[in-house]
């Protein structure tokens, strides 16, 4: 018996995709669009109706599947899998006020993927303003995902579908983050976070700890709020109830003592 | 006068479209990459740059639009419409722990598509990964929607944009999601169910429920506890209030009985 | 010194980034697809892999980077640069009901787009119904947001990532939407009016007001309800301290009357 039997079917699911497996076709499809200055290994493959621009990187056994944009100068590790429609390197989001208007802050970095990553479909990891957008070594991203410009992702993070982490938000290893969670710029998340799904994190995480709510809030402290948010109809009856009883109450001693309260 | 003027107004745009259109342009565009083992009814459209890899099957009188993908052995039914950027079957996310990496599970299954389908700009339907991902007749989706592998949609079903279906979730027939709304995985959506726009749904619903809220709750109970929510300033103001008239009416009473409470 | 910090940084960027510029590539990428009708400005750009579709029009100096899709009769202003996987002007999620089924609307309106916008990678925005969708000038949109038909966004107004707008909703000028926020149809968003990320907007705003919160209120009334929530254990303890005293109180009055309460 396996120790671990859902890696050992990992491992059988590979194994039936080798055999099955046909010709892979041609290494770049004719019909991509490769700078001549970009730089592809004999070993990766470009799919159909990809772009991979001047200065672009790709590392060994990567794939690029369909419809991908490399943008220039961006690099890509060794066996990353990049899913249809994926954008590396689009423009940062910054503007300075100019008055009425807002002026582009050209964004002058890069995107730099390691080995090992995966990026689900039509998601985005825009390039950095001065320095580089990172994702680490193992980084598993699902589909439509927002990365914003110069955030660093840690070591074999996972992301699921449709989260957005918004610009210079340091991510550490090792984190998990559920579906269409959002979180703002410029924060810690620390190594072995937990984010759940459809949580906004709005300040620095501790390692290890488990984010959950509207406004992300300790795991614990959470359950509390929300055990007694469940109540908030009963605990309303309750204080309407103790006014009257007050009430009585005070006319009542007021009665005794001869006068009106 | 028609009895369903909505009705009536759709139909009217449908001769409108009919009357405007010029010819429909080549069956296939020249610039798309459709695999020879791919299999295109030959009353359907294939619009510029997209992608229709081997084994994949596209109904009669089905339109893709442009920069569309549809991944190997991935089947589109009849008069289905696919808007630009749409990407059907790409892998579904998952992996198993291997130590501190992930290892991928290969998703081994397909993606089916029904008749009569819509489906919107940059949205994502994953494969499955050992049975296939099923959207059944008549489903219309919205843009930059994520719909995971092994979900199933039944007939009629509608979602607006940016929700979010994890994977393995069942959804009856005739639901209707309102847009950025999340679902977690290994749910039952009944017939008829209701769920408002960015509710988060964590449960099974019943049929003909309406789901709303952070946390989704049935609408009557959300109703109730959203009314006390919004006057809780009203109910710690009570609150204090009380402490303080009880307070003096136990010193008065401790003051009748000669001692200090 | 300079008097704005911020947009002095912005125009250095610019300064470095034409200083490195390469020569721009052609002005029509050989792989993109345009329609003979389209009307593209001799000094425009258009991207590898783009399709611009019979009757659009792209105005001077516009940059459409890789694969992006402007539909048919879309209008595009001057100076604008849309980023990659760009959807412009697919159908409107319009359709009325015929018993069970779906009828489609068909969407009549286009999209026009102003002077100096930027849209962001993925980012789609859906022609209207029986009008036209419209951007105005200096408008910046992040990536993978969604702006459904007959939407007015006024001019100058930013939405960063992953927002979403329903449609026919109208937006003021120079409002700012944080990322993942949600828009019901059918609004009025006044002139100024600032959005915090994932805030949900079902009602009309004020000009420069403050949005934010799973249902958003007005920013000073959030944070009243804000703080009263975070301190709702505290709150539900005082009760049931108030119960226990008065029950006491209670108690002792009716001993003291010769009865049980």
């Amino acid at each position: 018996v396996a120790e671990n039997p859902y890696l050992y079917f990992a491992r059988v699911t590979q194994l039936w995709r080798r055999a099955q497996q046909q010709s892979a076709g041609p290494r770049i499809h004719p019909s991509a669009v490769v700078d001549p200055d970009a730089h592809i290994d004999p070993s990766a493959q470009i799919g159909p109706l990809c772009v991979v621009e001047r200065g672009a990187r790709i590392g060994a056994q990567t794939v690029l599947k369909s419809r991908v944009t490399v943008s220039e100068d961006c690099v890509v590790g060794e066996r990353c899998i990049l899913h249809p429609g994926v954008v590396i390197g689009a423009d940062g989001f910054g503007f300075a006020k100019d008055g009425e208007r807002w002026e582009k802050i050209e964004q002058l970095g890069a995107v730099r993927i390691g080995n090992d990553v995966e990026i689900g479909a039509n998601t985005c990891i825009d390039r950095g303003a001065l320095s580089d957008t990172v994702i680490e070594d193992g980084v598993k991203l699902d589909n439509l995902i927002q990365i914003a410009h110069n955030v660093r992702v840690g070591d074999h993070t996972v992301m699921a579908a449709q989260v957005g982490v918004s610009g210079s938000t340091l991510i550490g290893r090792h984190v998990q983050i559920g579906g269409q969670a959002g979180l703002i710029g410029h924060l810690a998340v620390a190594d072995g976070t937990m984010i759940a799904g459809s949580t906004n994190v709005i300040e620095d995480t501790q390692p290890r700890s488990i984010q959950k709510g509207y406004v992300a809030t300790p795991h614990l402290e959470f359950k509390r709020i929300q055990a007694v948010t469940q109540r908030l109809p009963e605990l309303k009856r309750k204080v309407t109830d103790l006014e009257a009883r007050l009430a009585a109450l005070e006319q009542g001693a007021g009665a005794k003592e001869g006068r009106t309260p």
